[in-house]
């Protein structure tokens, strides 16, 4: 590639093959505000084609990093290590794909935690507000700085979802196809409640100090229970009850009072635990009240239809879960009827898998070929 | 009535038309721990009959107090005040209803936030563990004191309901019909993930102390946050949708950080706010931790069916909510199954309402039909 890449030595908790592109310039957020100077961790895996026809975009959920699969330079698995590489549904022998941290997280990308160049103070709580559009664009100018102009197919799950459909409306004519998994046009209600209570979970731990915790002392009480009701939200009650019913924890597990009693909870706990490690609360704060905010309508006066009439990608695969509460199957339905009124030929999966919202991490028996077929097409 | 019964002047927080009725002597606990001295706070409705044949015994939810319907003597709407009066469904004129103020909570009845009389300090976490038999069985004692060796129909809903079960079952000879609503036989893994969920949020709130914080200073913030939780459990997404959508606050309305944004965070708010004022959180821990470990099954040796298989009510009501997502329908259908494989004559309703588990507290147009045809049925 031509276009200089510059490369910083990462901060530890960008993972190993992460690279930090920067953008050329100050970036304007959509609500107000410029930031100075923008990283965006991102991966790469496959070559890109001399036409540059073969780049696939892939935005993730809310917490992931980049490194959505292994590759020599980091062989741990990604968080979508069955759905990217040789031969796998995303086959990284055809495609040069591309997965980015968004904006505002905490693995490479510029975000609340990451200093601000006028200070040399982190953000914190100074991060203008962050728009899921705001992750879109960025992520294509970061494209741009890798030689990049067209994106053959946008992908993304959840949060992810939402900033494929942001990229799509945005620059529809840089966009030739679009994967949109458990995504919608806009947040429920009980979707915006949950996250609005783990924001006030996370804000209520006295460790939060108003956003002006020292950096790796944040609020760890508060993320571990908003986490917990995150992990509520993204599985299925039904998926618990195979797995977990009502077995007991040994006895000696706990004596500490109203401690775990049941395995559903040990669970909960572990999960939690390895979350805190790893993500910083106000990062998670911004990212988190992006998802409520984001609305495809204001794309389009006020009316989602009118918003996906802009999408021009030829072709889309919309996929939702039958057991989704935190993003509900007729959401799924919305997006694949508004696209299809555009002129998109869509393809549209309601699976029956039982883990909810996070089935696309782990149902690969159901996923995978829903999306080698799409991608297989030609 | 012959049989004296000790009134107390109740604490501020104890509705006006609650009596305290004190048990005859110490109470021993399911799960071991005895109380020296018990008070039921009770509320009756309509005249006992001669021959002391129409008692109905309503056990309540979670967190209401036993003022289930106004009276002259307190005027003030109860918590089902659309099913229990003159010419409800619960009808008075027909039937003496008592509504019990469960044991452990703080209406009236003897819970962690009363004096143990052996130091006159509050038990706090002194308080033996809570079961759902004994809120049963506290409850058929009070009956006793009162006079009443019989009960036409036990009724309940939501822990309500369980309770009833439980009454049914330990008490088989002396109840005539059963009522269960939104209740089931033992909690989900989802269920008691949420409620452990909540009780971990009101723990980690600095100001629970352990448990023993000055009664009335208790943890406001966690008692806060685990109520929106509880919120979200009790009502369905489905429901916020047709209410909420994505209303916004005026501009004006807040300006912290992260604060509400839109109409649903402020109706949670607004709500959880209410709550703090009248509950004790320690109270709540107990009664929360109770629904998590009932279990019909021990009372069959392991297995639910041969549990309800003890019951010897004639005629049974059972009813579920098809957005209850709590205490999901396939609980009410195995309430229903088992009732009727034990000889009981079952009707079982699957209700249609949009407001889940709470369905029953404000669906008077689906519930009130259902409950009147069953009380009057010969």
């Amino acid at each position: 590639m031509s276009t200089a890449v510059r490369i910083h030595a990462p901060p530890a908790s960008v993972p190993p093959a992460t690279r930090l592109v920067t953008l050329p310039g100050p970036f304007r957020m959509r609500r107000g505000g410029i930031l100075p100077l923008v990283h965006i961790g991102c991966e790469r895996w496959g070559e890109l084609a001399p036409a540059r026809d073969n780049v696939v975009l892939l935005f993730t959920g809310l917490s992931p990093s980049a490194h959505a699969a292994s590759s020599p330079e980091d062989p741990t698995p990604g968080w979508w290590e069955y759905m990217v590489g040789p031969g796998r549904p995303i086959d990284t022998r055809r495609w040069h794909v591309v997965c980015v941290n968004s904006l505002g997280s905490c693995f490479g990308s510029t975000g609340p935690a990451s200093p601000d160049p006028r200070t040399g103070e982190p953000y914190r709580l100074r991060f203008p507000e962050l728009c899921i559009e705001d992750i879109a664009r960025s992520a294509r100018e970061a494209l741009r700085v890798l030689g990049i102009e067209r994106v053959h197919t946008v992908v993304g799950a959840s949060l992810g979802g939402m900033a494929a459909l942001a990229y799509a409306m945005e620059f529809p004519d840089e966009v030739e196809r679009l994967v949109a998994i458990s995504a919608a046009a806009r947040a429920t209600p009980f979707a915006i409640a949950i996250r609005s209570l783990q924001r006030e979970i996370i804000r209520s731990d006295p460790a939060w100090r108003g956003g002006d915790y020292p950096p790796g002392q944040g609020p760890r009480v508060g993320m571990r229970l908003a986490r917990k009701l995150g992990l509520m939200s993204y599985r299925s009650a039904q998926e618990w009850l195979v797995r977990f019913g009502r077995e007991r924890l040994p006895q000696e597990a706990t004596r500490e009072p109203f401690g775990p009693e049941f395995q559903i909870e040990s669970y909960l706990e572990h999960n939690a635990r390895k979350f805190v490690e790893r993500f910083d609360a106000n990062c998670y704060l911004y990212l988190s009240r992006s998802m409520d905010v984001f609305d495809a309508a204001e794309h389009g006066g006020g009316s989602v239809e009118r918003a996906l009439a802009k999408v021009r990608a030829r072709r889309a695969l919309v996929v939702g879960v039958e057991t989704d509460f935190l993003f509900p199957l007729f959401q799924q339905e919305e997006l694949a009827e508004g696209l299809r009124a555009a002129g998109c030929e869509v393809r549209f999966e309601a699976l029956p898998s039982i883990q909810g919202h996070d089935a696309f991490l782990v149902d690969e028996a159901r996923f995978a070929p829903v999306v080698a077929r799409f991608m297989e097409a030609p």
